[in-house]
């Protein structure tokens, strides 16, 4: 497959970096991931405008960042398959000038198997840790946490870990966190970053005029909830039925749940028409 | 110059990794660093020792550990210039296995300039925020927080940045602290890195005998502290003169640290001669 290396398009075995930068050196990087489904990248406008913000919150710039959108099209010609996900990175070439590093654009196509049926039938559990990300609001090459607990979490048979953090919780290790109680849907509103599906989901629980609002949810209270379930860009709307030990309502996908994942699928079938 | 390419002897500039390994795509990877003078290693058993410790409770290995005494022995010999030092990194090679990943070794030598005979004269200051790092224990890659905050560092012309969580401080970004009150030494005991610098500090406080402690230190403690000091292979015994907009004692390099910085350097002549 065809990527992008800071300028040209490349095989992607061909995308290299010195293994003492600051990416590999300080885990120093601004990323952003996003699917490209029957040859339509899903919410293009709202993932370069977040990867825009995740470059000014780490202080990164990148003299291709103009014509990202551009490279984006022509890296979709170049790999002609239906269904793929784009990983970009803006990496530190030198950190000579810690207010404003330049970076290098690295972009990589990725086929990944989706879950299956049977997961979003039955749901997943979550296992949850005490942590919180730093600098939440930008996309960062930063998961040392998260890696390091994949052994956890797949032996938990797990779609992932929670992060909780002072009572609060906030968001999963690469996905954002719902809550429904008594018919209000919740999600938290500060200390995450901001998904783009989870705004998908906003906007489309917000246009049927479901109860829903963005607030401060502590661990105790998501342990009670009727339902929670997971969004990501691979995972769109995953069901949880279980956290730790505790199960969640009666431990299958709630009514609120199947029915954002069925708006999820017809919405994104249109979109990507 | 030439450095490890995980089983060849290379030019340092054709180590590459590709830019979407766990390495950069998750800042995934063990990280060593040690000084070489007048051609010696400077206590390259405790830093193997550390790195050996740094790769388990990162869940990596690497085939070429074993031998890694070996590998530094004939850097040295490759580069034949009397002062520098070597960045080891374990970084993952996959990740199909996360419960232990199989690394490579890449090593690279480097020479910097050293800090001025005036900074340790007159002091440095520091600036401190609230941060606690994840797997504190582990010497790992993952920095984000103490590069992000390298531009407050330069704008307070600082040496580093400290770190404190929950009223107690830990290290700074890239070194231990200590603290002298009343004639006593302290420095934290738990949730930090520790440092060979700092070990080899404890061992000289310890055969002289000086009134010496490993506990916590709560921030407001270590600013009414007597001298404070920072301790790392590249800035050695540094005098702290200043956190954030308080000062530290009265200002100047107490007799405590010049003693210890005195005898730190005597004691290297003496083992790299």
């Amino acid at each position: 497959m065809i990527g992008f290396n800071n300028g040209n398009y490349v095989p992607i075995s061909q995308i290299t970096i010195p293994a003492d930068s600051l990416a590999v050196n300080r885990g120093y990087g601004a990323y952003e991931f996003f699917g490209v489904h029957n040859g339509k990248p899903f919410y293009l406008d709202r993932h370069l405008q977040r990867f825009a913000n995740s470059l000014k919150a780490l202080r990164l710039y990148s003299n291709f960042f103009d014509g990202l959108e551009e490279i984006v099209i022509e890296l979709i010609r170049l790999n002609p398959i239906p269904d793929f996900y784009l990983k970009l990175f803006v990496l530190p070439l030198n950190a000579s000038n810690p207010e404003k590093m330049e970076g290098g654009i690295y972009i990589f196509p990725v086929v990944f198997p989706p879950f299956s049926a049977l997961e979003f039938e039955t749901g997943m559990p979550l296992i949850s840790r005490e942590y919180q990300r730093f600098l939440p609001e930008a996309k960062s090459t930063a998961y040392l946490a998260g890696q390091y607990w994949q052994q956890e979490i797949d032996l938990a048979k797990a779609l992932d870990v929670l992060f909780h953090s002072h009572g609060l919780i906030f968001e999963t290790s690469r996905g954002n966190v719902f809550m429904v109680k008594n018919g209000r849907i919740i999600t938290p509103k500060n200390g995450i970053l901001k998904g783009i599906t989870r705004s998908v989901v906003i906007d489309l629980v917000r246009q049927k005029g479901l109860d829903f609002v963005e607030q401060e949810i502590k661990f105790t209270e998501i342990l009670e909830a009727d339902e929670v379930f997971v969004t990501s860009t691979t995972k769109e709307v995953m069901p949880i039925i279980r956290i730790d030990n505790v199960q969640i309502g009666n431990g299958k996908p709630g009514p609120t749940t199947k029915w954002i994942i069925e708006e999820f699928i017809r919405h994104k079938k249109k979109y990507c028409n």
